[in-house]
């Protein structure tokens, strides 16, 4: 028998999915994603430096940092800033959404600057990283629109979209872009990010119960590849290209 | 000759203040004031524990944290998580909301549970720690509503309203609510915190440039009052009360 | 045309493998585990206590801590002791460890103790933290049969074994256990976990270069099916079970 | 009816107040302060550099750093150098006295040099940020005469002197210069800075019980500047000027 | 030929030394000790209470921290605080002095309490961490004898006096106590810590220039006896004993 | 009546000492050194660069850094970099092998050029750190070696050999090289470094239960000798020369 999603959620359904562009007013671009109840401030911030390691280069550098507002979850969590220093979950998410943004980018073409995206969560229901992703990569977007207008670059480095998404088992019913109560009782958990193209990024599954096998992972990948392919119209659609 | 404000702005006049209840919907309460452009999200969180020095008093506690979103502002500043520890100005503000929420609760009353508000900027423009007090106390009303209505008080532990303002003096003109470009500008710059009885709960003054003179600070303070008093009423308006 | 592996290694062919039981005598079970030039030195600690997340549960606890000696590498790195706190690299990859050993572990018959897995990496020529998750296993393994010897436990609680490897794709060739120069010059790069069942614990690719198809990464899951029945063998070979 | 204080002294009554220069011997400035029993040790260190954001700029920086010993008071509080950080409030009054001072130093005419303030506290009865700005004065003074006579500066960069009190109001009593036993019974604490000219540069009054009413705070203003033109005086027959 | 000391003073031959009882007010016991220029402020505070592996032993506890004002020496050094760790040096010369010092306690007679010494350098000129365990015993032993007079003990857990000094080899020559400039100029200097009784409690010796001999080592030790003789002749005259 | 040893080793016996090296491939030199069960590994790494103090000065730097793994002893010990700092033990013990280490190299000849010495302990018995001093001499000639061997250097800058023992009073008989069981049973532990030549480099002797007389220090430097005589013998033996 299957698991009956809330709301009546189809297994391969995903949230209601919406992106804001120019949610606030100071960075180069500004999105506020919002999967069902998650909802992310993701913003990009160009800067005309580049870190150490890229010095001299002639390439640009694409990196991201990644917080969860204190309430943004049932209970309160505690402040990172105050604790003094950011969890091993919050540094994973924040190289996955790095190495994720950067996979779509032409550093050369960049030049030497740094785009930073600041993804902020300022409410939880799960799927926060894979709403980041989705949502950085319009704010991305912008601010390279923005170098292109101001003549400051003359090509976009920007090598197609880049979208995430997460799939799970949850009894036995495989299940795409799980809410929290699905990911607390899911059997495996598994978060994929790809191109526009339909190629792996990323894909980082775990087993949080019991083992998984490959005909259940086939079946994931295939719900993962219908979502994607679904964030990456939306995505095309709230910049209107 | 009188300094021209953005916008036309009269010296005495607040910026368009909005207060939205309900902004984000895991925490007891949840507020998002704005002043003007600037944007900052009040949640309260209610713990039925209290921190070592208030445990066995029967009495409870209200404390704060305070941050900004790195891109909350023109030019991205670090991530205090991810340096490892809090600005002094963050601290500064953090202690100051505290107090200021704490001068209008009945800590007796609270009963030996914790209200934290997490006051968190998400776009500044000058006064964020003025709008962070004015909009902590409503969602702080918001988190006693709720402890009421679920009969864990008997008793409201709120005493009355408490908001707070800035005023400062830029060019020689005494100003009312000052927004960025004024609060780099100034020569003298002032929070004060007020109680819904016109008393004083907090006041900090600064002079930036030159020192400033007793028929200075009558005029800001003259300001200052008038300002919390609208303040105090767009509080009461937004609770409905 | 084919990469050329050095040492003119077959594509699907595991590195030599030795795993050396014993090699410290403190710890209850204490492996060096070497896949080529890669040594990590595994010790399996039990400690009569569990962390605040499980007190009073009736359940144990298997974690794992992950270092590299400063010079473990071709140049020195810095000691994260010194440097006052771990990378992000480090966190990421003893989290790792810890979730593959608890797939294999059933926690309540393990009862309230913990078992940590130290690995630490006394030479690094690429896949340190495949060797360590298969060596852990193994010190796991040995920490389980002191207990069972000394009549603390009643019952092994683990389920079977766990191991893992590395896989990615060089110049177009797909290649099983990647070495030092073939995982920089990589496009893909996939670590596997599995138990002794052939069943997924974690799957972890990320694509350096290019985004891979789905073509590829069937043929790195086959490829990294067959060195991980490999693993397993010598893990029970060294284990004489 | 009114609040009597220890030893019989009046309500606008300074603590006796003693000013010892050249308390230490290696830095440019060095005066040991006391306010009653509250004793501050204050050096002037000048450094021919400045922070980066002076860098180029021609003008110098005034700073200060403020900490107090372990036993400095009734019971020992904690090293912050154990610790690994510096409180909020240590931030705060450190911030405070730096801002001080800077208010009555022209930067331009100090040139690219800095002048580092540390205030620590031997022994504290109250007040001990008050006795360290107006002891810091005079370290600073005294520095600069040092710069004088040698040549490096031509044109003294003092604009005036600065000095601070705390007043309060207790039992319903206001009252000028609180010492320990009263500050503990306050319900109003407030510390103001100004300069020998009578002007504000700095208020921060502080509602620890109830809200303080316009009226109170005018008599508080009073009481200051009663005190600070006292302190002014002393701080000018110390410097023999 | 022989090294020419600073004012002329001879080879085996004491700097003034000065021990200030009840320094200041609020600790058990407060000494401020001067040996030369070096001053250094040491309270002993009880506490009753004791760290983790001490509780239910129904011994007690002798420990201290060591910490040197930033403008105690010629240029100003970084205080620890604000740097956030203390460094290396400090942790090294607290610990020397907790051994030192607990070395002549019983800690059995002691009870279940904490005696911390807490020794900051006001002025260095050389010979900081000898002058702290010489001036700490002394407070040490103030401390005790307020419990003593409270009844709170019964008997006295101090065992002895306990003193120490520096020596070394300047230009070839031997010198008792060392100054600042004699310190930076020496091949060899040694710590040494001795009980009234003349036994030897630390020695720390090192080479800092070339490697020393075992003739060098007998008159190094030959002087430190006859000035640590001195000190505990001057301890017990100050305590008058 | 004298103290049986474990073994029957007799008091002027060091345990058996192993030196390997070339034990890891990546490092100018790597030495695995065994005093009994004590294993130290030893590496020696050069990098073309300097710490600020010596930049431009044409002299090089020779510098520790010392570790043990958490399971190195009989109960496991937190991770330092998990716990985001060096513990005093070990800063001290890395300092000591850095003063022993420069003590016998010319650190004009060596150039601008760091040698760091990591010395970390895969497993404890007693005489971690006189087994690094010991071990990185050997891994500091190799790495020499390997200069002058590709004309980096012209002349060896290493004056000559270094090494170190403990020794300890244990139930009042003098031993050489204590293992664990005699250390944490002896009432004085001392440590020497001494050079080739038969001078001291370094002495640190502490009574951690009775001060110790001058004759019992006479009898320990007596046995120290003899040990370090022939440490320096196998160190010659180890290197062929």
């Amino acid at each position: 028998m299957t698991f009956q999603r809330p709301g009546g959620r189809a297994p391969d359904q995903l949230r209601p999915v919406r992106i804001t562009r120019g949610f606030t007013i100071h960075a180069e671009g500004s999105v506020l994603i919002e999967f069902g109840n998650t909802r992310v401030l993701c913003t990009a911030s160009v800067e005309e430096k580049v870190p150490p390691h890229k010095r001299g280069s002639g390439e640009g550098w694409v990196t991201a940092e990644y917080g969860m507002l204190p309430r943004a979850t049932h209970t309160r969590g505690d402040r990172e800033a105050a604790r003094g220093k950011q969890s091993g979950r919050t540094q994973e998410i924040q190289r996955l959404i790095g190495r994720s943004l950067r996979a779509v980018f032409d550093l050369k073409k960049l030049g030497e600057r740094t785009i930073t995206l600041d993804c902020d969560v300022l409410q939880a229901d799960g799927g926060t990283r894979t709403a980041a992703i989705t949502g950085a990569f319009v704010a991305a977007q912008d601010a390279v629109g923005k170098l292109l207008a101001a003549g400051t670059l003359a090509e976009s480095p920007v090598l197609g979209p880049v979208a995430a998404i997460s799939v799970g088992i949850v009894e036995g019913t495989p299940l795409l872009d799980l809410e929290y109560v699905e990911d607390v009782a899911c059997d495996t958990d598994m978060n994929i990010v790809m191109t526009g193209a339909g190629h792996y990024v990323e894909v980082q599954g775990t087993a949080e119960g019991v083992a998984f096998t490959r005909a259940e992972m086939d079946e994931l990948l295939r719900l993962a590849e219908k979502g994607i392919s679904e964030l990456v119209g939306l995505q095309r659609q709230a910049l209107g290209v």
